[in-house]
């Protein structure tokens, strides 16, 4: 069959799971997108900037299980690094094409725009190498061969990839040798650590697993919740990787997080004589400044390309072949281990000013069993780690990478992903301001998702870790209810406000009665409100920079 | 004297001419804030997102002569990528100031928020090398010799230089060894090169100059024009790099734009003989795709850096010093040379829906004496690098980089640079959407630029180099006129609207007539109406990707 490569590109992307490809058009890719927006089974979404389109990929990744963003040579490029770079570090499988210039320019060196005006075409996917699992610089002879490779490197280790693609390289057609590779995991025998792992267990007085994100990354919750059921360990999860486990499963402890967290599981978990981590890494924002009070020594280190038990270490296995290894130990625990107590959501109702305490009671009552939940790395993230969710939640936060704005896009990319899925986003007045523009690219997919937007004058995470009153930690005041109308929503969202428990009680019941449109809701605390989980964080990060 | 590392740097900053310190804040970063905004000359301007802070820097770069931006490490550093790297590509010297974790954490690989979590720190700096003139990982024993040596390296290069600065580095008390140093050029002997000159042009029957935008960069302005005025040899400029020359110069000659010249313009310079290209690149946006007709052997190459004449070349040559060498060339060119015709400004007053032709003849003839003048890479550049500038304008764009959303930050920190000038913005709705929020920055520090955005349905510039009516062109409508109210001006932005040339005119009119606001102007044109000058280099663009 002959084909052009862009389009064996679009169609490998396209059998290994991916729908819709994010982006922003250029002149290196527009010809590109011609066979984008002509393919039966793949939709282009044009987004407002190429970091929105990296963090919407990273949204929709996150929920579809791969996504792709397309931007042109260098300045589109170079936006959307950032995003790339988030996804790398917590692990989310997006392929990042670069349209270049081509081939003959790039040969000759010529001094073409979006260049750095020196002859140099490879700094970009240079610069790429350090936050991606590979990178590759199509040609016609390397292209149906490396596409697969890019792809399924990405699917491997859950990573973003780096496709450099000339314009005159998308558009040669070429003779197809095979129709593009389906990404299958190959699995390898990991029995020595699984015994590994079965002798530490057999002389436990009191394990516990952590479970963490690279569950998420991996889906691997039905293996992990297999094994648990199986042994009776109790699990705690880190904030990084909220709802890698079931909450509704009684083998929950809660979310351990150092030496704030409840002090049940925090008793648990720091006594514990042999931890399994599992997906997960014990991170300065997860562990309240790496306040575990365990000996590391005891910990079993169960990661994508890690194991470490004691001297047995392993940088070259798959996180998939240790937890399905998991399920053929026979242990039982006998200890027994607290009962997680989930949030009691016995809000107040009343005229005063709405506090944080209160509006996430009442977020975790208006939760329902499938939603999907962003929450951004602020205030709304410190709140909503602590929710009690149900098995049929998802999650999505980004506490190790951290970039202020990143739910927003997200939102559009997570929610395109299953429109179906009623999508909640928390989000904070300085946050929102980086990345608004998201807001119009949900408005144009008509998508409905639910946008609560703290309105509390500044980066309040910020003014906690240093500088409540000062002038570098205030904001802009917007007029944040406009927002929608500006971006051409006025028909299609619904705007609210709450400054009261009982204004955002009725708000959540209107939202709730009305599925046919996305809902903005601005809801007004105090400045200096905030979580007490953030405030407890807040101060290790601030004695971290001493 | 005693002095805290982080006040050392914006003291050196300051000496060097910097008064406004652009960014974000974030963790890493402020306790270093503190001493910012604690210095009694220098201000710090917080902005929505950290790609606008990093345009905002340029823009102000451009006017100033030095810029500073600060993030924190990762996430904020990551975000200004593409603004440092157009800076780099355009010459423009701005000093990026990453904040990164305490040098203890990075020492024992830790794993804190906005790393990658693999306990590796330097990789953004690594990432930064390729689009800067040099970094630097500040200690507290390399720190004052360091920040020197960056900060001169930026000016003495007129490039961006990258400082990883560990927040714990940045408050350490020092005993400061000196005051921070002025930056000095340093003049080398360029007598052989100078002397190349002198014998290319006494054998020359029509020499030229191709003045570009090192000329801009370097400030080079008046000895340019004297040497020109001394030699009577006349100059073309190229659109990267309008300003270079004084367009009422008797010995200019108009814009060169290859064979989209004016066609005087072209016969001159593609039979010339002796073409000195001073400051000057040939890239494809400024040649309509290298469509020069002139023998690239008679051309002297006249850069910073780089001087080549035939065989004699140097890579290692100051551009200041071989401008004021070519001062005391003795040389008279008696060739005539074609005058040039200034923009006849003939607009016409219609009830017509608004062309593109009309708009730029009517902004020509709103054009006073030292405006500055920024056009987005688009219709808007396209159209305005044709306009006659008086000597005191200043033209801002970005044709090498071409980073759609750039003037609208690099706006901000123009008129910053000089608040008593009038800046006067002309960008359109796509790019617009990249980087909207810039606008809050403008409304808080309560600036008064003028600002013109066409609004024609999406990226024009794409579609007449590909895909005239595909989706991936359209954008979302959004309400111009209410983004004022939205980010906060309601009271302090005067919001106009113009769909015909007489509406135009008397907004015009108004807006001459109010200097106490800022003008946000939504102008309406056709979705296919573009300047000639844009559908010709769509056209080598679109020829150059197949």
């Amino acid at each position: 069959m002959k084909q052009r490569i862009g389009q064996y590109l679009i169609d490998a992307l396209h059998v290994n799971g991916v729908d819709k490809i994010f982006g922003v058009p250029g002149d290196f890719t527009l010809a590109f997108l011609d066979d984008i927006i002509r393919h039966d089974s793949v939709e282009w979404v044009g987004n407002t900037n190429e970091l929105n389109a990296a963090y919407a990929a990273d949204g929709y990744a996150r929920v579809n299980g791969l996504a792709a963003v397309s931007t042109t040579f260098g300045v589109g490029e170079l936006s959307a690094v950032n995003g790339i770079a988030g996804s790398y570090a917590e692990r989310v499988p997006v392929v990042k094409i670069s349209g270049g210039p081509s081939s003959v320019a790039q040969k000759e060196g010529r001094y073409v725009h979006h260049s750095l005006g020196e002859g140099i075409f490879d700094s970009y996917s240079k610069m790429y190498a350090h936050i991606t699992a590979t990178t590759t610089i199509l040609t016609v002879d390397n292209a149906v061969e490396e596409i697969d490779r890019v792809i399924h490197t990405a699917l491997k280790e859950k990573r973003p990839v780096h496709i450099h693609l000339p314009i005159d390289v998308a558009l040669t057609e070429i003779e197809i040798p095979h129709a593009p590779k389906v990404y299958t995991h190959e699995s390898q025998n990991v029995d020595a650590y699984i015994q590994t792992v079965e002798k530490k267990l057999m002389s436990a007085k009191q394990p516990v697993i952590i479970a963490g994100h690279e569950i998420n990354s991996f889906k691997l919750h039905e293996q992990l919740e297999q094994f648990v059921n199986k042994t009776n360990i109790p699990v705690a999860q880190l904030s990084l990787g909220k709802s890698a486990f079931n909450e509704e499963n009684v083998h929950y402890l809660g979310i351990y997080d150092g030496k704030i967290a409840e002090e049940s599981v925090r008793e648990y978990v720091d006594n514990a004589d042999v931890i399994l981590n599992i997906g997960a890494k014990l991170t300065d924002s997860a562990t309240a400044g790496f306040s575990y009070k365990f000996d590391t020594e005891n910990i079993i280190y169960i990661n994508q390309n890690d194991f470490k038990a004691g001297d047995v270490v392993s940088n070259n296995v798959s996180l998939i072949d240790l937890v399905n290894g998991l399920n053929s130990i026979n242990y039982k625990n006998e200890t027994e281990f607290p009962v997680y107590k989930r949030s009691d959501m016995q809000y107040d109702l009343n005229d005063s000013p709405l506090t944080q305490r209160n509006y996430f009671k009442m977020m975790n009552a208006f939760l329902e069993k499938d939603d999907i939940l962003l929450a951004e790395q602020g205030t709304s993230f410190f709140g909503a780690y602590d929710l009690s969710l149900y098995k049929g939640n998802q999650f999505i936060g980004q506490p190790l990478w951290g970039s202020i704005g990143y739910t927003f896009p997200s939102l559009l990319g997570s929610q395109l992903a299953d429109v179906n899925r009623r999508n909640i986003l928390l989000i904070g007045d300085g946050s929102l301001q980086l990345t608004v523009q998201a807001l119009s690219t949900m408005i144009r997919k008509d998508i409905k998702p639910i946008i609560f937007v703290i309105n509390n004058d500044g980066y309040t995470v910020e003014r906690l870790i240093h500088g409540m009153e000062e002038p570098y930690n205030d904001i802009q005041m917007w007029n944040y209810k406009q927002l929608p109308e500006v971006f051409g929503g006025k028909e299609t969202v619904k705007v609210h406000d709450a400054k009261t428990s009982n204004e955002l009680k009725t708000v959540m019941d209107n939202v709730q009665a009305d599925k046919d449109h996305m809902h903005f809701i601005e809801v007004h605390m105090a400045v200096e409100d905030a979580p007490k989980k953030l405030i407890d964080i807040a101060k290790a990060f601030s004695d971290a920079n001493k």
